[in-house]
């Protein structure tokens, strides 16, 4: 019970974080949708994201899944106690269907990674992780990413 | 003259249309810088594209690349008669160094590719060809994006 709330106060904490320090997040309408420890997801409403052909801009689209899979990183670096500066490194993106309606970002962890990028963050202070996000649009993937995210330990 | 002219005038034409049909873009505050035939340079302010590094947010670093992507392809079916929809299928960006002020990002079209495009185009109604984008500030490149748009020849 009280991780259930303690992952909900850190996604209330996460979305300021974003309108704050984001300006364009707030542009994009982002909130954080649900966090379980292990999967984040972030929404956004189609309206001001859209194109030309009145669905999902592709870059509003990734925009979505870099912040999904920073978020996600953020979140587990600081229920670890980490105070870490997080930068996406590169990343591959496939878009396979257009977004009608509005949609959400979703990231995931594989978990097996994790005590692997702890201990060489522990070591050296810095390391890197590779993240999956992808756009879910009623029920229907419609994009995915795949992402390498660095975290730097602050002095 | 006349060409140096209609590249001016198409780029001012494609600036309207981004802020038109992608809201986002008003929001990035993109606008059209040079346009030569070859080549497509956007630009965009820092203040609304920052992140919590206030360096440049990757989601926008990667919008104003796939926008000039888009927007090359597009001014050149343009010049070419064509009237299609275009999208973006894929793309894979490297994001090397954080961008501190205001950026452009360039877009160049292998006119080797060209050629072949413009017959699958014509044999098809639809063709895929690939574009390179990047980001500069300061002088410097900042990321890279080579992204595989699909052109659709509208009925």
């Amino acid at each position: 019970m009280s991780e259930a709330l303690s992952n909900a106060a850190l996604a209330v904490r996460l979305q300021a974080r974003f309108h704050r320090d984001i300006p364009l997040s707030r542009q994009m309408g982002v909130t954080v949708g649900a966090y379980d420890g292990k999967a984040l997801e972030l929404r956004a409403p189609l309206a001001p994201n859209r194109n030309d052909k009145l669905t999902g801009f592709a870059g509003s689209l990734n925009a979505l899944m870099t912040l999904a899979g920073w978020g996600l990183l953020y979140l587990r670096l600081a229920q670890a106690g980490e105070r870490c500066d997080i930068v996406i490194h590169k990343g591959e993106q496939v878009f396979s269907a257009p977004v009608r309606r509005d949609f959400r970002a979703i990231a995931v962890l594989d978990e097996s990674l994790w005590p692997g990028f702890m201990e060489r963050l522990g070591d050296r202070g810095r390391a890197r992780i590779e993240l999956d996000a992808r756009i879910e649009a009623g029920g229907a993937t419609a994009a995915t990413l795949k992402a390498r995210y660095v975290a730097l330990r602050r002095e």
